[in-house]
């Protein structure tokens, strides 16, 4: 286990990845700004979309409205960065969507995880999807 | 992070949300007092019933039989009460429980969970539902 | 909450249990000795199958090809083995598999978890149905 964290540094990792699924699929747009920082990407390697700062990745969250499906993380392992050992995290999980019919996607989540001032927060996350599109 | 638990009391709070699963998809009603307190209460926000005390939490469990879901929770992010900071934690999770027919529905635990001598426990658990009924 | 494993030992032990998803479903067999002992075991309760030793581990992994599930584990307790409180550890998870036409099985890993020079391994996996075939 990298050994420049500590078990509340994971602690407090692991609640920011939950942390998404409450706020984003709640359309609580406000406190997106908890989950990634200002320069936040989110990469839809799907579809292939981006979308760059908090700003955009607000009117995303908006634009999916009642279509959006309900985002759940789990299985996730963590990787410091030999760069940047006290400040940045390399993590990947799993994603299980649940959709407005009821079905279930799954894929993973590559991200970025970096230390501020506020807390820890998605700088980047890569969403590849496995089920129904199975990618790489 | 909440600085009044301890890496432990976070490790412990996780187990416990988890063992609900398996002691009440078991079925293991003697279990239960090992997740819920004496006067634990269950909401139901969906089809509005609820269960004061463990033993009404056990004959809904019994009562439920072969047509129970199994329920998985995740997606945990934990507030301490700033009332009584060591003893008392607000959580909210995701379920995703599997029915009989294959089928998934998903939601919200907004939980309150307690210290007690035998240790954490929960002391009030809403169920709200997401799939296929949308609350709130 | 057993008091031989520190906060680390217990975030190592969620760290192996999510790492067998990525390393199992991306077909990764070299890196299944970083989830399995040399001489590690998967019993599937179902099917009634039980695969003995790393290579016949990845014998496995490998015939599943696209066929494959994807699997995704949560609700776990860890009980301390009382013969061996600092190297043996038995848990209980539950396991969500999303096969490639969607649909989603669950059930039961029952797990032996030992502390090598490496790290902690898988020693015994003991998966058990629950939905589509409930066992016990």
């Amino acid at each position: 286990m990298p050994s420049a964290l500590t078990p509340a540094d994971f602690e407090e990792l692991r609640q920011l990845l939950a942390r998404f699924a409450h706020v984003f699929d709640n359309g609580d747009t406000e406190a997106l700004e908890e989950v990634f920082t200002d320069d936040g990407v989110i990469v839809l390697a799907g579809p292939g979309r981006e979308f760059h700062g908090l700003a955009a990745i607000r009117e995303f969250n908006t634009s999916l409205g009642e279509l959006s499906p309900d985002h759940h993380t789990l299985d996730t392992v963590f990787d410091v960065d030999p760069e940047d050992p006290y400040g940045t995290v390399r993590a990947r999980s799993r994603y299980l969507a649940v959709l407005p019919d009821g079905s279930v996607h799954n894929g993973d989540y590559v991200d970025v995880l970096v230390r501020t001032p506020k807390g820890w927060r998605i700088a980047h996350r890569r969403s590849v999807p496995r089920h129904p599109v199975r990618v790489g």
